[in-house]
């Protein structure tokens, strides 16, 4: 793990893609097939023993992979080094190391597991993720905000809302990434090219007793070029990190100097400046937001690898080797920057109230028109309070004032329902209802254990 | 539809698309809209009727677009123009048309009605393929041809395992999109941030009102910037056009003149040369891979539009307007192309045969090495089989003829033995089994009307 | 054009992409090769005329367009149609047209024509960006403001010095477009298989002949698989989306209600809402930044198809056909936009003092910090300096005055040099030098006529 | 540098950008600020002297890594090591560690000094694969093969040609990788805001001072938020991937067994197989085309981190920090697999001519029609071309036979013009010509020391 990712990423994610970790799934595997022949009858149960031996004990990764190069796959010199630890316990036991399967089974299988891992790190995250978010949205169900549109208000909302939009956005996100988990994280066992040849017809009890083994789900056939299902976990990461950096682009927009509505968590040494002593950066939105720059990319790269030629293909499936992780440990990075800050955010609700109030009634012309519309007509209506809000700017006037001011209207509305129609807390439609909604889906997300 | 999209893309999903579709999708929300006001009494009848009338007659799409770009949406211009129609029939009715609504309430929701429609016609086309794919893997269930990985000869396959491996890919494609259009294709009502402010606490029974009327699914709360299950439809998209590259790929690759073990179908026009009368392209596959090319880095593009600021993003969900028709026609196109290829795929088993001959024993090298093994270890046996096999290289000899010669082997293995370890049809381990799993996935998905 | 396209694309370059003008160019290569085989002494001078006369006509781009589909090139029913005008002429005529030439001749060199076209007007709106932004980097060279720093108030810029980075991003972006099309829009010729077979020796003198009737260079050798320098061209075109995102995101930034400071240029119907009155949406903002995000996917579908199998490829450059015009509407489009906020750019230099002054002094921090360093070492000075900085965030205070009060300061800072630290004007730096040396590089654009 | 990098990455180019490397070029532009500090008169040159002697001493990378996550760069702790480290050699210098400078200016400068050693690695590696390209257009000027356009055969070419078009594509690559190169690798300094101003008017003089000292190039302005040549520099990188992915893909298809024309160099444990004792896989190809399936997401990346907020930006230029090391890294370890596949490439002659005889004169029919338009109108000829073409597939018999039994052709061609027609060696155009030219051109090139 490098320097960026170890700035931006998630260790515990990155932990299995470890070298070292990659490494021992690939003997995981080994072991498994191992034990999986003896107990099918196809190997001395002696000769499984001293693989699974041999397969518990520490390999020299980084020399794995100088070798690797020549060889084109880091199989060869693992099974090379397996050979040789198994012959030293066993010779007879020596020619059955990885007997009737090929590298890519070795490959696709230790990268499944090290996912495994993977995911149920990234499910937990998720899922604390989802509940801060719902506590934000629970405790400010009322919390009037401004509702901002393409980066200008809108209509009032409230904050109560917006949490239970990430809520939301974060429980679907939850559901994609286990759904697709499920189809990708599976056993690769096809030999050769696909056909488990040196087992004749006993290839798939075996492949069903190494699944067993090392638990993981054993598909109808060997996918060596059929490679859908990781492209799919790898586009449920991308959408992860694409909600992680909304999440983290309107912390940031409201940690604005200007708007100051909601701050990450401060802490000693936290988003601190090198240069500025002031300073209190938004980190986590950071870290959401250059994972976001990067996501789309590596899901490209994993959808350019989809189409693999024949059997087993060239060049295609080898991509995945540093994408998946990639993804995996950035997106892993993001998410747990946003889910601390949102456990850790710090909201105030007078400086929400304040920017609405700025606004000098603005965002109600939308109710206004509205309620002048079945006297002036649609078109009059509209142009007729885009006339006010145009005072409202120029003389830095209130518009409910002028509302009041304004015999026109006086002749429609009275002053109580003009009163009511510059309320925010009267102007918020369904928000209430949608907070519900999303905390109840919160409530069904607590359950789970994905 | 340019040169390039009608060239490669699918006619029918592209119209779609067509602006004239978008548009009138665009008219069925605003007369949805108005309808289910009425029934919830927010409007009266005669103005609903009228306005669904003047959605119901053809709008200049030319001219909405050209003042679109002013407006930064094309529903200001198509609401100005609806508006007038509707005022030509009854003036008071003109005051409720597009009422509540946000310009991104339309756009999404005619989306949503063109993707609908693409949709089913992809899922249609999707279980011809499947179909086609099927009828291939029993018709050449016994088949045996050279097994081919990164590249180069592996052992022996049937060519009814291949298209079983395409089959399973593209059930997995069909249930894949499926799913994610389930997810994907429903209604946008949410109002100018979400709230649906104007209706009070009635926005969400109306929201039930307008799906029920488009027959949309109604989501629980309204996703102007939650844009997840779109991208996860594009990335579904995007998986199938690596699956149909595949497929193109493993048709070209056989197609070449010295291989010649499979054909797209012939026809008048079809793959012909500007310059060359004898010249055959494999058109299907051309636009397989061209789409293929093209998939990854449209969904990177829907990837990078899921973050959107606050309440509705600026520039993010904007970029989907050409993203993910383009996809959806594409994808379409190839999928249509990669349909007809396999319904008229023509098969050459004897040229297989022959191919698989050509490698003089080459590819029973493992078979070979793996009964030597027990007598010569692992790596004995494999040196030994290279020694062989270096020899066949050199002296253009075959392996069978060389082994049945060596005195070790002889001492070893009978001549029966060695006949069966050089027989393909006998080496072909759990290839029909698969076969068999997968045409059982192909007779479910012939009952499936997704 | 479609609607996505006509809102946020450019109309001056999507015209060079109609399929008529690809038509028209087509032809124009078909006639330019004529005549120089008439030139050469390869045809008679009548049989050229004829073809020219011929290719002078109208052709039915949209039955070429669906003929295509089958032949998997526009090339084969616009050969056929113009061969049938032809013999209409001269049937001795007809067998000469496209003499020699393959169908990628044909399509690479129109859409090099239709690059040519489109990069004079890209070149044009980025001088008229270019001087726009020097107009707001000479006028606001003295205008202070906040600088921002990862979304936060940093230390005291000049709107001068911003404007001078977009000016500088600009001009920057023009040259490196500029020299990718000069490597870009060339003559493609080569033949059936890039050897110009049919010409013997005489082809490359030929090619001369044709490059120097359509005005295009002629590279060394065809380049039917080697695409690098279109790539180039694309992301050229990727990098300038990127700026203009940022220009657009600076502006959309400045103009948020909260801040207040510049704003993109009003008018009738400009970026206003179908919903609310008083809303006024920055569109050039909007327009550059939705491009920002499909951009780059499109740029990484140019480079997948640079990788062409042989002497042409299958599905590689085809793929070229949608992304590079997508690429050059799109970016054009962007371009556009921001030029036109630039040139009509509304800055509120008394928001921008004001925004600075709220800061209440925290911005000097970095001075404050350097001028105590000498005194209480770089750790002991930030440590004092973040002190006071909380107690004007908690207080509410101003750090000036805080200062003033400190007795540990008053020990080593006069009070002149306290009220020349927090000196916005004095914290300037090399800002104006900068703002010159970038006023001096938008002098030389002017100069240039690319 | 993880098990995919080691397989498939330059072990060169990544020594450039590890942690350790890294953290020592932060320490070096730490050191020159120092230095021109002192020079300049800005600080004691004591201090200057103490901090060059403790930014000469080894970090720890993995404990600043750590410390980074929190801070949000690496440079603040970076910078807090250096500090202590100065202070135990002298307090007063101390204060001057990191003096006026930003993060961002430490990171960005860092990360130029990492790219120029990897962009001289990368240029020197592409010199060799020119020459080794040149070498190979040479020594087969004359070596006549089947020329394959869209994966079919279509005329006469020789492999001097094809090796001409793959040293021109890497030619032009060498030059707009050394362009790009120019203007990417240059100084950052700007300090927090972009305007020195810590240094008032004189920190144009210390850039230029730091500059030299590092050997670096200074720009006119500092580029904190101008992204545009590093992304430059990655699309430079990023077409080189599809080129080599194109040789790669050449090599990798003529390798195939069908085709066996050539091969990539055989060396003990070269592309071996964990099953298959007979098995060479095409190595390199492999290498090459995995990087093209991951260059354009990782240039999307680069593109996607131009728009950067304001001065310096949040999320943006932050995801340069793994996508453009991962480019160098990938893109060299394809070229080094490329260069060494080029310099040993094994080429069969005999086989490149018998596979064009193989197709039994079909590959001469544009000629045959050519020679028969004049006489039977081009349609006419074609036609009759086509017939004769079918004959020889349905029939197996030859078309020069054919022809010369046609009594229609035999009243057009004298039997000398039929066999000439039918002589790929008079069949190949401008093909030496061309030759020629790409060897100037490699003749130029080997001059160059870039």
């Amino acid at each position: 793990m490098g320097l960026a990712e170890r700035q931006f990423g998630s260790a515990t994610v990155a932990a299995f893609f470890e070298d070292g970790a990659i490494i021992a799934n690939a003997l995981r595997f080994e072991a498994a097939l191992a034990r999986a022949m003896a107990e099918a009858g196809m190997m001395p149960a002696a000769s499984a023993e001293a693989i699974e031996a041999a397969a518990g004990e520490a390999f020299d990764a980084a020399s794995i992979g100088d070798r690797a190069r020549l060889a084109g796959t880091y199989a060869i010199p693992l099974v090379a080094d397996l050979t040789q630890a198994v012959r030293a316990i066993s010779p007879e036991a020596a020619a059955f190391v990885h007997f009737g399967a090929t590298s890519q089974d070795v490959i696709d299988t230790a990268t499944a597991l090290s996912l495994r891992g993977a995911q149920r790190h990234l499910d937990a995250v998720l899922a604390r993720a989802v509940a801060a978010a719902a506590d934000l949205a629970a405790k400010h169900r009322g919390t009037v905000m401004l509702g901002r549109t393409l980066m200008q208000p809108a209509v009032p909302i409230t904050f109560g809302l917006k949490a239970a939009q990430w809520l939301t956005a974060l429980a679907d996100d939850r559901a994609r990434l286990a759904a697709a988990a499920e189809a990708a994280i599976r056993l690769e066992f096809g030999g050769a090219a696909g056909t488990l040849a040196p087992f004749g017809a006993g290839g798939p009890d075996l492949a069903e007793r190494i699944g067993a083994i090392l638990g993981l789900r054993v598909p109808q056939l060997p996918w060596h070029s059929r490679r859908g299902a990781s492209a799919g976990y790898a586009a449920a990461l991308g959408i992860l990190a694409g909600t992680l950096a909304k999440i983290g682009g309107d912390i940031a927009a409201m940690m604005q100097a200007e708007v100051a509505e909601a701050f990450e968590p401060a802490g000693v040494g936290r988003g601190g400046s090198s240069a500025m002593p002031h300073k209190r950066n938004p980190v986590a939105a950071m870290i959401a937001r250059q994972m976001a720059a990067r996501a789309p990319g590596l899901v490209a790269t994993m959808l350019a690898a989809v189409p693999n030629l024949h059997e087993r293909g060239l060049g295609g499936w080898q991509a995945e080797a540093s994408a998946l992780p990639e993804l995996a440990i950035g997106v892993g990075g993001a998410l747990e920057a946003i889910a601390e800050a949102l456990e850790g955010l710090t909201v105030d609700a007078a400086a929400m109230r304040r920017n609405l109030e700025a606004m000098r009634g603005l965002i109600f012309t939308e109710r206004l028109a509205g309620a002048l519309a079945p006297h002036l007509g649609r078109d009059g209506a509209k142009a007729h309070v885009e006339a006010l809000a145009k005072q409202v700017t120029a003389e830095g006037r209130d518009l409910h004032a002028l509302a009041r001011e304004d015999s026109r209207i006086a002749g429609i509305l009275s002053l109580d329902r003009l009163k009511s129609l510059f309320n925010a807390a009267e102007a918020l439609g369904a928000a209430d209802i949608f907070i519900g909604r999303a905390l109840e889906r919160a409530e069904e997300e607590r359950g789970h254990g994905r």
